[in-house]
């Protein structure tokens, strides 16, 4: 069976997680604490989770590999290349928003939701309007061609994780003022699958990720 | 005909260059300056280079789209998903090593130098040995497979630009310490359509991109 090495947290496991339920591929969700996983580490490829173990014990890291592999075996990748392209497009623009936060998640709690904030009203507020703009064009429809792809997953849960309060700083109304982005979120909150997948794992930070009340 | 937009430096677009080339794919350099790129930016789809535009017009962005995507057109691109996926893993840690250094590009001369060597000398450092850790397990070959793939393709580029002196702070024998990352480099410098590439377009920062001497 495959096992996905993480923390509870959705985070940079949720997409995969998602994948492999959704294409009904069973796996292990192994969680680690801080203090577990610091005795763990040095058994993965660079030292960090996600990570995807195979069934023969082989071991991809990088969500970005984890998330396309997983979405391959369940049938959330698309068939034309075409349509990965802009699938892609999606998912590396989210990551360019998602990373401007990268070097706020080691400062202290007053600093970290003023950086956040302040990136909030710079930078980042500009790449949400990108994304809006980019899930606008799709219509109320999949980011790639007519079908749940990889990237839908990928965008869904990092709107879902920017709302559930996991992230201090980010208004738990962030997406407002998005309202392409919060019909998007709510549409795949929507999917059966996935929503089959929250009304089971409803734990802390999940609740958010279901469709809006 | 495919076009290519962006600067002249190899930076963000050469992946592509390459793979379109050694598929033997016509293509378009349409190279802008800083002064023509900010008159042109508002067309493109986030006001963003690298962009390739398809003969029909359209826009894809996102190098990490753009690369996967000729990479295809290219046969550059494993058929096994799961060399796709060490492939992947390969280009995503190196993502997570020139990520460390976006927050330098802004900074005054002085500042860059040192911000940079502080990141070589720490997290960067640890990045290297984990790049030359999985280059060394690849025994010589190349990452995915016994094919020349995209990955092979960015890990070359990012380590010729590494070295190629465009990079303030960055040393000219960062390498040196990491020897399967060298040999590798002069590997896929050696590849005969790489080389062939670099022998015609053998100016400025790119007479680092051919083979050791």
């Amino acid at each position: 069976m495959f096992k996905i090495h993480y923390f509870p947290a959705p985070g940079r496991a949720e997409v995969s997680r998602l994948c492999l339920t959704l294409g009904g591929i069973p796996y292990e969700d192994v969680h680690y604490t801080g203090a577990t996983f610091a005795e763990a580490k040095a058994k993965f490829p660079f030292a960090q989770v996600p990570v995807l173990e195979f069934p023969d014990g082989k071991m991809l890291a990088q969500s970005g590999a984890i998330d396309r592999y997983t979405a391959k075996l369940a049938g959330l990748y698309p068939e034309d290349p075409l349509q990965v392209a802009f699938a892609d497009q999606a998912v590396f623009l989210l990551n360019d928003f998602t990373d401007l936060f990268t070097s706020t998640y080691s400062l202290p709690l007053e600093d970290k939701i003023k950086a956040r904030q302040e990136i909030l009203a710079g930078k980042g507020g500009e790449k949400l309007k990108m994304l809006e703009k980019l899930v606008a064009s799709a219509g109320g429809g999949y980011l790639a061609g007519d079908k749940l792809s990889f990237a839908d997953l990928t965008l869904f849960v990092s709107f879902s994780t920017m709302i559930c309060g996991q992230l201090d700083g980010m208004p738990k109304d962030l997406l407002k003022d998005y309202p392409a982005l919060q019909a998007f979120r709510n549409k795949i909150a929507a999917e059966p699958g996935v929503k089959a997948y929250y009304d089971k794992h409803s734990d802390g930070f999940r609740a958010a990720f279901k469709p809006d009340a």
